[in-house]
């Protein structure tokens, strides 16, 4: 089975010999390790993840961090706060389905905006802001770059939009960048939280989730939070309650891999191995669908969004796993009204011929797909 | 300062030696610890904890089992999965802060049953059911062995009967279990978990809290719940949302540690270290307060729970503060009605010399107390 449905990083991009050096860095202070830690997460590692964020343009205080059991936890502790049931959240639609499902689980009335290949459309949101459609929103949650599951980046001119349109309309907007140092290609854009500073009184209005998830590996579960500090106050307290401290000792070891450089050193190797990846991918997609398909090909992350029109991709999933290969139904990313032709590829985890050898069984089912789909039309 | 007032085990007697070998050999598949795990828990440490479940009288199988980081988020994912906004859940009193917090971030209806030397008061409880002053009540949650704050473990009899009581008012027993192990006088008594199977009807109405951080290292975060499979199912999915895993590093960590049975060969260390801390305070607190004091001596844990008679100890502790002692006022642990009288004071972390010194700081800081409250009321 070749899998283009996983949503881990690769396992064989991990750099183990660092995090193996930094582990037993880490362990030299062992009682930093075993003992409880402070619930807004170690200091020495918040210190790194400070100076992390000031390469990538976002200055920020202690106190309007805190370090989270991966991104997850993040958005988890946010909701929580901020949160009351019946309140209005929008998500871009395609969305990533854990953020649907924790918007349930606080009771949200979710809204959704579409997105094409530069991310959120800002001006659909301003028109529905401007003629009441939505009504005070509580929040906006994006992943403005290499999104999952589209892997669009928001443009520059979008997010500055879209900062002014938090001001006007006194949302906050929840940013989540796990992917953000993922870039294999064009050029970056600085985040919704580093552009915040340019447009007044949005720096109050962003709160932006980071995760070492994708860029170091997930087994260490960190991730942070940025939030105005009133609002990194009470996801602290919240946090308390929900349990106390994220692990200290993988806390220690992310300290010490990230004081000693190891995340820039390492970095470009995983973004250049998800390069040719990515291009793998889409060349094939090019070469064995032609004009069949139709996708965006990102600057970076993991995945690629794909229609291919005219057919029905929960029938084509049986005849793809049948010919052993496996993807991501589209719909699973849609809060409503479903595009039932579009599919998730993620080029993460299989190698190149793996993912070459893949899109040609996915074409092969595709073409199945079609012969049964009329086959029964004519029947 | 000497601190009575730590909820933390004593940092000296982590099992250093143990734990990094367990953390070199959990290296040995070094994916394993850097990628993302199941939700539930990485299934070899659960076979480890079902293993460590059965050594305490327990069966369960996997799929009532799930890993969570500490037992704290054991407590986070039941009430949310179990409570809704009014449910009445009762509690012992004094009780763990952290549960009252919780169970306030639930909007629970709180109610209180007292606890005496043995545990929470089964009669009380009874009484109030049968009579209807509690009311259909969802959970009750208790520490019934050496319990935080006051050091009370459960009778038999009253386990026995506080199952009875769930089976025929249908509600579910939280059992929270970070001391159990801890035991280091007395007679082991089974928990209400192990205990379930004597009562018809009742291994349905009992959730199961358990954790390493008191036995092993806080810092692995490693906790477990064990409950009816639908229950853990449904927790499970709440996980997902959280933070989709607790760390599978340390969860490899602790699995390894378990599986060459340093639990088994270290633990006696601790329990004996806690033996003569607990010792130490209760000797000292009778030879310095003689009757002036009133306390439980516990059979295991890590607290004693105490009252002086005549003394606010709101009042008391900037005097034992400007004296270079510290403890937690016991107010710190009711719901309603506190006892202004009680005090809880940890042996964990200090040393013998450090407790009887202490002890003595705490006398001269009550006498300085009561001459000022004498002065005040003649004044």
């Amino acid at each position: 089975m070749i899998s283009f449905a996983g949503g881990y990083p690769a396992s064989d991009l991990f750099d183990t010999a660092g995090l193996q050096a930094a582990a037993a860095r880490a362990w030299q202070s062992s009682m930093r390790c075993l003992q409880y830690g402070p619930t807004d997460g170690l200091p020495e590692l918040k210190t790194q993840l400070v100076a992390l964020m000031a390469r990538r343009g976002v200055t920020c205080a202690p106190e309007e961090m805190l370090v989270t059991t991966g991104s997850q936890q993040g958005l988890d502790l946010l909701l929580r706060v901020l949160l009351d049931p019946g309140d209005t959240a929008v998500t871009e639609q395609p969305a990533y389905p854990a953020t649907l499902q924790a918007l349930r689980l606080q009771q949200a009335h979710v809204v959704t905006v579409p997105v094409d290949g530069g991310g959120i459309d800002v001006d659909v949101l301003a028109a529905r802001l401007a003629s009441g459609s939505i009504v005070r929103p509580k929040l906006l949650y994006t992943v403005p770059t290499f999104a999952n599951p589209t892997g669009a980046t928001l443009t520059r001119e979008r997010r500055l939009a879209l900062l002014h349109l938090a001001v006007q309309y006194r949302f906050v907007i929840v940013e989540d960048d796990p992917y953000g140092d993922l870039r294999f290609a064009g050029n970056a854009v600085p985040s919704l939280l580093a552009l915040a500073s340019e447009v007044e009184g949005a720096r109050d209005r962003v709160v932006h989730f980071s995760s070492l998830s994708k860029v170091v590996a997930p087994g260490l579960r960190v991730g942070w939070t940025i939030a105005p500090a009133e609002i990194a106050r009470r996801c602290v307290i919240a946090k308390q309650t929900v349990d106390l401290c994220s692990s200290p000792w993988t806390q220690a070891i992310a300290t010490q891999y990230l004081a000693a450089g190891s995340l820039e050193q390492h970095l470009p190797l995983i973004a250049q191995a998800y390069r040719r990846k990515c291009e793998a991918l889409c060349d094939s997609l090019r070469t064995q669908f032609g004009s069949e398909i139709g996708f965006h090909q990102p600057e970076g992350g993991m995945f690629v969004w794909a229609r291919i029109p005219g057919v029905e991709i929960d029938a084509l999933l049986p005849n793809a796993i049948a010919g052993k290969v496996i993807f991501v139904p589209g719909k699973a990313f849609f809060a409503d009204d479903p595009d039932t032709a579009s599919l998730r590829l993620s080029f993460a985890a299989p190698n190149e011929d793996e993912i070459r050898e893949g899109v040609a069984r996915l074409k092969r089912a595709t073409q199945a797909s079609r012969t049964a789909s009329s086959a029964s039309a004519h029947a």
